[in-house]
């Protein structure tokens, strides 16, 4: 039997998942993510013991956080100190002695859903993951679209407000300042600065300044109409970046995963609401679809382990 | 020989080709488009015109201003008066006897410059119509990119300023209210209402309301500081709207056509100096190319001419 095997490094913790043929996950197992100045060497040999761990018997995908050329090195990696330049794919294939391939960790969950979740089946479909920032992944005419230097999904530093608030990338107004975790939490500071948002405030511990996406999210569960005007405003930035996307590309369906994707019943009916009002000409078209992924964390390492077989 | 025949169709005229086979233009033609609130019937009669006196002998391509179905119907069309799912193709097939594909002008535009002008060998490009508004069509993993209904490159309509001006589609602060032939005309006349731009008024009759772009071009060629500045301005809004198509899309080039190519020499080096400022993390990449289109204003017939034989 074919083990497939496919490791998600993120900023704390690297998962790897091992595939049968038919891409049910047969096995799993994580390792604390090496930081620090000098965490290459570490980084390699964590994933070699979790390919060992998993059984690699073939090829192994690593998807990486950060920007990955078409040659599988990552250049830059904000959320891992000191990495750049990091040949991965070369350190690991040689200790491995198997080949292994090197892909974005967006493009990677791009690959999971498209192959084997929620948009099994399409030919043009965009995921947008909605965590601490905005990543995501596309597939235009039945291939992964990776780009000229493999850079494409970089959505959330689409700018979409030029006078915006500062983005670490250095421009102001991205997308991922609006529509991400921080962007929702960016959002409620603001209401709850305007004396309103009692209840979310209180979750955050009674200072307005705490307030994070959770505590918006805690307040919205038990009904509170200020933290659902947040969220209301928190989709309407989402489906901007949204209606952007598909002015551009009109893909048959978006997939939204990330670390929000865990509330997503409270996110995708504004999302869908306020898209169909965003959208250039809505009337002259189905909509496309819009669903929450189906992978969950699991996304990056699934598709990871796909990643070898996938064009 | 096979004669490939192409019409595009504007708002004022129809603009016909006949390219043989090694994609030269053998033959040209034009007849003024038919307007009014029955213009629909008269509007067939000028394509079969136009493409009879153009020697159709094989297949018909026709490039149309709005958004066109995958199965070529013409759904709207802002600058051709009454028309609504026009079925273009077929009323056209049924009179020349001929096969007749038909899509998105700026579609068409994309195929020329991909297929025989200045992205000619990319496998992922995108062309950017900058006129009266902003079209344009994409090339993703060597097919074009149409999407779900056919309606991908509608990039003018991406939203780059959430309070900005009103567009006609609705919506506010289109990339197309700034970046266009009517943006620039925008970003004089508020420069000029704040009292500068004295040369470019005098261009314009004296009257900041009159300004268009072309006075703005006028008094730049001549080298007026104030006028310069304006394109400066102008050319940070073109650069806003292609660093967000790179971060999503990551192209090999990016081809600028339409109505300002005219001005090339003017736009060119504002674009690109802002792109590579306005791009995310413009040092880690070669920057894609940005180049004005060769095939000026026959772009949208000679694609069309093309069509029939591109996936």
């Amino acid at each position: 039997m074919i083990r497939r095997v496919g490791i998600d490094v993120g900023g704390t913790k690297a998962l790897g998942v091992a595939l049968d043929e038919t891409g049910a996950v047969i096995a799993e197992d994580r390792r604390p993510t090496p930081r620090g100045d000098h965490s290459l060497e570490p980084l390699v040999d964590t994933l070699v013991e979790l390919a060992e761990s998993l059984g690699v018997d073939g090829s192994l995908g690593v998807g990486v956080p950060g920007l990955v050329t078409r040659e599988g090195v990552l250049r830059a990696a904000p959320n891992l100190d000191g990495v750049a330049d990091f040949e991965v794919g070369r350190l690991v294939a040689e200790r491995l002695g198997h080949p292994v391939s090197v892909d974005n960790d967006a493009t990677c969950a791009t690959v999971a859903e498209w192959q084997l979740g929620a948009a099994a089946g399409t030919e043009n479909m965009m995921l947008v993951t909605l965590g601490t920032g905005i990543g995501g992944g596309l597939v235009a005419n039945g291939a992964v679209q990776r780009g000229l230097n493999g850079f494409a999904g970089e959505f959330g530093h689409m700018v979409v407000h030029p006078n915006g608030p500062r983005c670490p990338c250095g421009r102001r107004g991205c997308w991922e300042r609006y529509a991400s975790g921080s962007g929702l939490a960016m959002l409620a500071r603001e209401a709850a600065t305007g004396r309103r948002l009692r209840a979310v405030v209180e979750h955050a511990g009674g200072d307005p300044q705490n307030v994070r996406g959770e505590h918006v999210q805690a307040a919205a569960r038990e009904g509170d109409a200020d933290a659902l005007a947040v969220i209301d405003d928190f989709g309407r930035w989402v489906a901007l970046g949204l209606s952007n996307l598909t002015n551009a590309f009109d893909p048959e369906m978006f997939v939204l995963g990330g670390g929000l994707a865990a509330g997503a019943e409270l996110y995708l009916d504004p999302i869908v609401r306020w898209y169909s009002e965003l959208l250039y000409q809505p009337q002259l078209r189905p909509l496309p679809r819009i669903e929450f992924a189906q992978w969950g964390p699991l996304a990056g390492a699934v598709g990871a382990a796909l990643m070898p077989g996938v064009t």
